[in-house]
């Protein structure tokens, strides 16, 4: 609490000094604070504000700060665009070249040449190589911002070159070796370093077992070492090992994070990363998925409109549609977050496949039998009817099976087909088995139908 | 694909001289290895392989390996109680503290009690220390492995204390600075000791505005600090600002993956962190959420029963009974995977509660009429009724409205009650809103009715 008025003290101060011109009240103070809070300062300032800011701030000095906002800000082009188009390519220039590229990412191509072309030659060729980088792979989330030295040096020497780009690099806590070729052939920490006499030579203390990942790889699969490994920075080579760049942690937590969003957006059957205020807005995002489930749902009461007469002879039907529907939605979407959650942390994927489906039928045979005893039970003693417990029951126990199979065999079905079995939507898995579920439902209540009429 | 048959051929080959009982062979090939890869190595290993190992390998030794098994592996307890109880207490005062704790967390009080007995008196009592903090709180995932230094020393000095720790230090690439009374009064990062001058002092490079969190913090709020400032590591402080310990950035990734399997495990309705192959087993997770459920949806069942009149008279109405349902129970479930994620990411939850629910009430309508007017339209062209099309089309404008409603009210309620508000499960929105629908729909229904009969 203190801290936060501190800084909301310190911000009124700094809104004061920008309102009254004084820029060197303002430098000191402003450049005093971590970079997360000059952004926060930054993004709470209005426009005119903001262009008193690139007045008093070096490119550079900008850069560390816009280092730090996330790139999904929805301001970030606006941001970039009020400002001289020259400040701004030379402040894309100073920023980190990986947070660089995801900025330059978010403009239409014709704004990217633009600043491109108003940057050094270098810079604006570093920043293109990682341009062409597909998405959600290693080489859209490294940098080429790192410290690399061959290996016959002493670690005296290696410091000294450290040093040098300490001011540069993303990272200094790994150090990369190569050779003559740039092929990565080992690694040795700032902590060993620091710990080893200064006349010991690279290539003694290196490691030589450098874990490194390839620059197609998918960043998941990369997030996954950084869990496996407790890595602060992995190297990225491409297919001929040559060392192309690191992955930073930092943006491996992004990774987690977006991963953790889109899974759960998939859940849900919408977009939990887009939300807005605005409800017009807001249910355009979401009326897709309704309306397509919607129609899948037309398919269900046209099931049920076949058994139309079979409902008016038994109206005591109706009463447990959305009963035995609701309970094998229920089972799906446990057996579609299972299936999808099996495959994220499963390696070994070939040999899962039918095991899980089995596996899955199995546990909805289980479960399916004791809630179908449950409700035989319950409709037996309440209705009075122990046929129509057991044609509910019965129906349930199918229900259920086959929405486990669905909730498992559909994502992985897609997992297999190559995608992401994170978007077989929890909402899809309920409305398929509302589907079948009805058609288990009515077959069973029509072979038993004479049986529980009164 | 060539490094993973290079560890299998390694694996095989360290197995070989266990199985010969040739220490020689077996010590230097496995210390080669990253403390992850041997840690799986040991995982893959029969009991009595894994005893053999005890012999081979020092207390510390093995500690670096246990310091990367994740301690929610199922046989940790085994490993634990197979070893010698004096080498095992040995293994677990080498280990960083944090994760020691972690580890005894999972044994009864009795076993803690043998295991710290058994160990030398500082090691029990800083590991004694960290067993009392509540779970998911700062205190709980932090290590008293950290470098700390006075403030009036040259970097000189800093780096002589830095070289020393090296070795046990869970991280050296943050210097934290402290008063004589151990206040937490300045931070410094390995690089800034790099790039500075020998004969500089502390004092004038050091941060005095030190980023810090409160030992009794929850957990989420410290991964917050880490994604805002992108730290490699917080000190964590008493409320009198006494410095106790730091959290590092790989216990950070574990709590953000922990958050999202409980997030994604509540939409879901079942835990998929204890997923089990075994059906029986599965089976028994997941029945207590579905027969919970069923019982809600036995309300909808009697409700319905109640309109079993109306149904037996005008049975096209059990058509449409799923349709409405599960339409609008996947509208309730996006309202709630919304407003959950608001929660998770939203500072000023004070004055977002009412706004939140109204922006949703909105949304539904909006929805709602859109889906409404889309089914009212299939109905009356369908079935040529264009006053039954208006019954659905209400009936589900409604019912996606209060679905919306029920989808962010409950969560937020839940969380101003100071639950976690992920626990209200999609499944408990859809059969909650089951209930609703029906009510809606047959309410309607019975007020149309003289129309639309034939």
């Amino acid at each position: 609490m203190d801290e936060n008025l501190e800084l909301e003290e310190r911000f009124a101060e700094l809104k004061q000094a920008l309102l009254e011109d004084d820029m060197q009240r303002f430098r000191e103070p402003f450049l005093e604070m971590h970079i997360y809070e000059q952004g926060q300062f930054y993004q709470s300032l209005t426009s005119e504000e903001r262009h008193r800011m690139y007045g008093y701030l070096s490119p550079k000095e900008l850069a560390d700060m816009f280092d730090v906002i996330e790139e999904d800000d929805e301001h970030m082009t606006d941001y970039l665009f009020e400002m001289r188009p020259g400040y701004a390519a030379a402040m894309l220039a100073e920023m980190y070249t990986d947070n660089a590229v995801d900025l330059l990412n978010t403009l239409d191509k014709k704004a990217v040449n633009k600043y491109l072309s108003l940057m050094d030659k270098e810079d604006a060729s570093e920043i293109k190589e990682l341009l062409h980088y597909e998405d959600d792979t290693a080489g859209s989330i490294m940098t080429t911002e790192f410290v690399s030295i061959v290996a016959n040096q002493t670690v005296r020497s290696a410091m000294y070159v450290l040093k040098n780009e300490a001011d540069v690099a993303e990272t200094i806590y790994y150090i990369y070796v190569v050779d003559q070729e740039n092929h990565l052939v080992g690694v040795i920490s700032l902590r060993d370093l620091i710990v080893n006499e200064d006349d010991t030579m690279i290539q003694d203390v290196m490691s030589e077992r450098v874990i490194s990942v390839h620059v197609g790889d998918d960043q998941e699969d990369v997030a996954q070492t950084f869990r496996d490994y407790d890595f602060l920075a992995l190297p990225v080579t491409d297919y001929d090992d040559h060392l192309l760049g690191i992955v930073t942690v930092d943006d491996i937590i992004d990774v987690i994070d977006d991963e953790a969003a889109s899974d759960y957006s998939g859940l849900a059957g919408v977009n939990v990363e887009e939300v807005s205020e605005n409800p017009v807005k807001a249910a355009s995002r979401r009326l897709p998925w309704l309306i397509t489930l919607l129609f899948l749902g037309m398919a269900t009461a046209t099931l049920i409109s076949h058994y139309e007469e079979l409902v008016s002879e038994a109206s005591i039907l109706a009463v447990f549609i959305s009963l035995i529907t609701g309970t094998a939605g229920n089972a799906g979407t446990q057996s579609l977050a299972v299936a999808v959650r099996r495959l994220a942390i499963n390696d070994d994927k070939e040999n899962s496949f039918v095991k899980t489906v089995v596996s899955e039928i199995l546990t909805g045979l289980v479960t399916g039998f004791i809630t179908g005893l449950t409700i035989f039970i319950i409709v037996a003693i309440w209705k009075h009817n122990p046929i129509l417990g057991f044609v509910i029951g019965m129906a349930m126990m199918c229900a259920i099976t086959v929405a486990n199979l669905a909730g498992s065999f559909i994502p992985m079905l897609m997992d297999k087909l190559g995608f992401d079995p994170a978007v077989a939507s929890g909402p899809f898995i309920t409305t398929l088995s509302d589907l079948t579920s009805v058609l288990i439902y009515f077959n069973i209540a029509s072979l038993f139908m004479q049986y529980f009429i009164a």
